[in-house]
Parts: structure tokens; sequence; C-alpha cells
């Protein structure tokens, strides 16, 4: 497709062409029935057949084990801040937190609403440029659950191992910006969830992968619409779902699928990060935000150069060349690449050389 | 379009072709940026000027007064069941409430687990086939707000004419199935909403009208997405708004302002209305749902033929001559026809002719 830009955006982000390619040509006639995915009634046996397709190659992506619902929700992350606590808070109303960046943060704040959060690591001290150790004296074993954000989007870190949470306590993920990255053993958590916008399709659908012992303790006055009973239920439709962009996230699982499922994801995902954080390591001209290695996002790659306006440059020079929504994160400034699963090699290897351009005109 | 049939469905609803057609040329690219609007940053200018248009549109085609905000959220109407006591219910925590159909009970529900619920009007008693009169004397004048329906999409009735409720009591309406369908006093209204799936765009936005006065009373353990405050001082882009379905209701409203507007609409819809009622009202093959003329809904004509199994034939006879999604609601059965805005004439007329057709053929 002529004219296409790399789009470095953090999310909406860059999807697959070909999916969008698919998308647009029956976007005025799905698969022959004579009208827009949009216009399907969702009761229709096509949309069930859309919706139960797009959770159905999830669950063969990752491995999801049958005691787990896959919910197709609405709100984004933002609402499950507040969904998780006001269900999973069941017994001591304490929740184990790690805070890893400003999203954790909101996280948490919105736990407090519901009951006590207990902070057990922050990287707080260093604007969150690491993971920090969680520190197990400060584990709680009553806590309801643990809670942790897998991918900090604005920082570009990512735990280069999960904790292990108490015995018994389930582990929470905010998976929203690497979902679908590389693999990830389902089973070691209680609850995954994810908004779509980042690595799988448009904003304004969050799914949430949830174990069955985890549904039915909202209290009654938690709105219908926030219990996961109601929604595991319904099967995603006890309302309307956002059908549109159901339809989106299963093209795209169709298209992971074809490239060869998650672990290909993964192998072409370490080599764009390899690729762009190589460079950046044996330049001093670029410095990576996140000075542990181990701890770097493969999917957001964080860093600076000498100046303010340097950067300011890079972003703009970068845009003339095709290569645009490089800016950082407006609460750290720098420049952001996020390659997440559709960013294509070739989109990194451009960045990459744009890169070495820059820095020759510019040193 | 070849192929193209016409859809009755009740929501998720037909579209009009040029803005699908519109939304499909520029799915990979959009006004030359490069890339699709799912894959814009909501934070970028291109973003800005489509949900900031949008508005604009809105506000034109409703004259939305300046002193009210509007907000693009997600979680359809069943999250406003519960979004609007959590902010509404202020100081008597009552609010009085019109039952005319099960989506008014829900919401009903929805405020009981807030605080009190005072039902002032209610047509249960004959399956909610009428648009029951309001009891003044049970008005609550403390009550926070009044509660209504505009158009009760599974029964087919329209209020004739709106309730006036108490002095200084804010009316609240769920106008999701007949929002811009004729034209609609804002000033009248504490606060109107609507999911957009019907007569607007995609499922997955709901749009609130709010004044600014009901903005702000939230209280602290309320979730921060469900807080109009949050949603309002933050232009509906707190957390990622559901960008595409934003895009989609913009060019949903440049149409309808290409067409002339609300009040177009509005001579569109009753003439459609008109000429399948008329045609109901003259046949004693069909008999109409709701006996009340006035009642009646221009958006979703319910009616019946002699026996289930004839309703049944119809419903499928029509599917083969490409008149779609003709069966009502599950819990009413018999016939629904949603003539939304999108609907042309001449889809209203093909059913109107097939009717008569199906009528000689089963007599």
């Amino acid at each position: 497709m002529a004219n296409r830009v790399y789009n470095f955006a953090a999310g909406p982000a860059a999807m697959p062409l070909s999916v969008l390619e698919k998308a647009a040509a029956e976007l005025t006639n799905c698969g022959g029935c004579g009208m827009s995915v949009m216009e399907m009634s969702h009761r229709s046996p096509a949309f069930e057949e859309i919706i139960g397709g797009a959770e159905a190659a999830l669950r063969r992506l990752m491995k999801i084990p049958d005691h787990y619902k896959v919910l197709f929700l609405q709100g984004g992350a933002t609402l499950q801040f507040s969904t998780i606590p006001l269900n999973l808070y069941r017994n001591s109303f304490s929740a184990d937190y790690a805070l890893t960046g400003s999203f954790a943060k909101k996280a948490a704040a919105e736990a407090k609403r519901v009951g006590k959060v207990n902070v057990v690591a922050s990287s707080e001290d260093q604007k969150f440029n690491y993971i920090p150790e969680v520190d197990r004296s400060k584990l709680d074993p009553n806590a309801d659950y643990m809670y942790i954000v897998t991918n900090n989007t604005i920082y570009g870190t990512k735990w280069p191992e999960l904790p292990t949470p108490l015995n018994g306590v389930p582990l929470v993920a905010d998976a929203s910006s690497n979902i679908l990255s590389e693999p990830m053993d389902v089973e070691k958590f209680g609850l995954i969830y994810f908004g779509a916008q980042k690595n799988v399709g448009p904003a304004g659908l969050t799914v949430v992968i949830v174990r069955d012992d985890l549904i039915g303790h909202a209290k009654p006055e938690v709105p219908i619409y926030l219990d996961y009973k109601t929604q595991a239920d319904g099967g995603s439709m006890y309302n309307t779902p956002p059908t549109f962009a159901i339809y989106m996230a299963g093209l795209v699982f169709e298209w992971m699928e074809s490239l060869g499922g998650v672990e290909a994801m993964a192998e072409r995902n370490y080599k764009k990060a390899n690729l762009l954080y190589d460079f950046i390591d044996n330049s001093d001209f670029y410095t990576a935000t996140v000075p542990n290695r181990a701890h770097r996002s493969i999917m957001n790659a964080t860093f600076v150069l000498g100046s303010e306006e340097l950067n300011k440059r890079f972003v703009a020079e970068a845009a003339k060349c095709g290569l645009v929504n490089l800016k950082g994160h407006r609460s750290v400034g720098g420049i952001r690449a996020s390659i997440y699963n559709a960013m294509e090699y070739e989109g990194v290897k451009a960045l990459v050389d744009f890169m070495a351009a820059f820095e020759k005109e510019n040193r």
C-alpha cells in the first residue's frame, strides 16, 4: 500500500496492513451477508460466529485452559482498575500492588476506593526506569490478589521474570502493552487483562481472561455491567458488545496464527528489539532510558538524545521520513519507539538507518 | 452497492451506505496521513480534529447549549443505568422512574443499588404496549431526577409528549433508540444519553449530554471512569476513547447534516412510519401491537400476524427477499421492523410491497 507510514505510536497503534485491507474489502458487505459487520445484530448467527471465532483463536494462541473465561468488555484498562477490586476483593479486602509506573499507581488508587492496598514494590524512586525487586517479607498471605503491570508503556520496562505471589494468592496482570508479544503461562495468573488498542485491535475493547473461581464475588452494590459474573454468564453479551472491535481483534488473531502464533511473534519481536537496542547501546549519541537491558520492554523502546532540543529535532526529522509518533510520553519526554506485533522488522530497520544518518548530521 | 440487504435489525442496525463506503475507502490511509483512523494516537492532532468535529456536528444537529457537556463514553446504556445514579443521586438519594419497558426496569434496578426508586408510571400491566400517564401526585418534589426512556425498542412505543417533571427536578432520558430521529429540546433535559448502535454508529460508543450543574456530585467511592467529572475534565479522553466508533459517529452526523439535519430526518422518518402504519391499519391480516397510534414509535414498528406460525413464515420469506432481521424481540415475539434514520424510504416501501404480496398468498 503506497503512502503508508511507519507508525511508532504507543496506542492506539499500528495494525497489520493485511488486516486493515481485509476489513476495508468487506466493510459494506461482510462474507456476502449483505451488510457490514457494524450493522449485524450481536444476536445473529453471523456475529456469534465472529465472537466465537475470536475467542477460540485467542484461546489457541495463549493456550487458555477451560477453567478460565474470556470476556470481551468495554471501558479500557481504566475501568478494569476499578472492576478488578470490585470483583476480587472478597476475603481480606486487601491486595498487594507492585508499582512500576503511573498506570500501576492509578490502578492502586482505584483499589483504595474499595479496600486496602499493600505496596510490595516500587520503582518510583528512579522515575520507574527499572523493575523493582518484590520484597517478599511485605507480601500479605491473606491478600485477595497480587497486582502487576507486565509491561510499562510509558517507561519502556518489562518484568524480566514474573514475581511469584504467595501460595494461594492469585496474580493479576495488566498486560495491555505486551499481550501476545511472547508466550505467557496463563495458569500462573488468576486474571490477565488488556486493552486491545496496543497489540491487538482498535480502541474500545478490553479483554479479561479470568479463572472461574474468581468470578461471582462482587457485592450486591456493584453495577451489573462491572460484575464479571454478569459478563461470564452472558458470554460477553449481557448487553451489546463492541462488535466491530471484536471482529477486528479476531482478524488480528487470525493474522498472528497465520504467521506462526505467539512463538513466532516473540521471535520477530526480540529480533526487532535487539536490532534497536544493540544500535542504541553501541552509540554514545543515543542513551536508553532503562539502564538494565534485562528490564527493557520489547514493545516500547525509550531513549534520549543529548538535549531536549535534539530530541525534538529527531522527532520532527523522523516524521518527514515517514517514521511517525516517536515522541516520548508527555510525562517523561525523550523518544519512544513502540514496536508492537504489527510493526514489521523493516520498520525498525528503517528507524535504525534513520538514527544512524541523524547521528552523522547532528553530532 | 450490489447485494446489500434491507436490514431491519433493532441494533446494531443499518448504517448509511455512503458512510460505510467512505470509511472503507480510507480504512488503510485516512485523509492522506498514512495510517488508519484505528491506528491514530487519540492524542494526535488528526484525532483531535475527528473527535472535535464529531462533537461540533452533534451540537449543531441537536442545538446543544454551551452549558451542556458532550461525553463520548463506553459501556453502553447498561453502564449508564449505574453511572447516572452514581453521579446524580446527590441530595435525597431518590429518583422518579417511569417504567415503559424492560430497559427502564433494568435502569431502575441499577438505581436501587445506589438509592431509592419511586415508580411514577408503568405500562407493565399491558406488557408495555402503551405509554402510561404519569401520576403527578406521585412525583417527588425532592427527587434527584426523573428518568424516562423516550423510545422503547422492544415494544415499539414512544412518548407522544414528554412528561414534565416537577420544578427543579432534572429530566433524564435514555434516547438510545430515537436520538436524532426528530427534534428534541435539549434544555428540557438535565441529561440525555444514547448508545450509538441504533441510530448513529457502531456499537461500543455511548454519548452522554449532561448539564454542567449535574457534574461533580459523585461520591469518593465511585470508580474514576464512571465519574462524569473525570470524563468532562478530560474531554472524553481521560483514558483512550473508542476512537474508530467516534470517527464513524462523526461521519454519520455529517451525513445527517448533508441531508438537512434532524428536521429533514424527522420528515423522512414520519413518512416511512406512516407508510408502514397506514398499511398495517388498513389490513386485517396484520395487527399493530401498539393499539394507540399516538404511542407508536417511528423507529421500531411492531406487529403480528394471525399465528406464531405465520409470523415465522413471514420472517423467513422476507429474508429470502432481502428484507432481513424482522423477527420481534425474543421476549415478545411477533414482527419488528426497525426503521432508523439510515433506513431509506425505499426499504420501507419494499417491506410494504412484500407484506401485500405475503398477505395475498397466505390469507
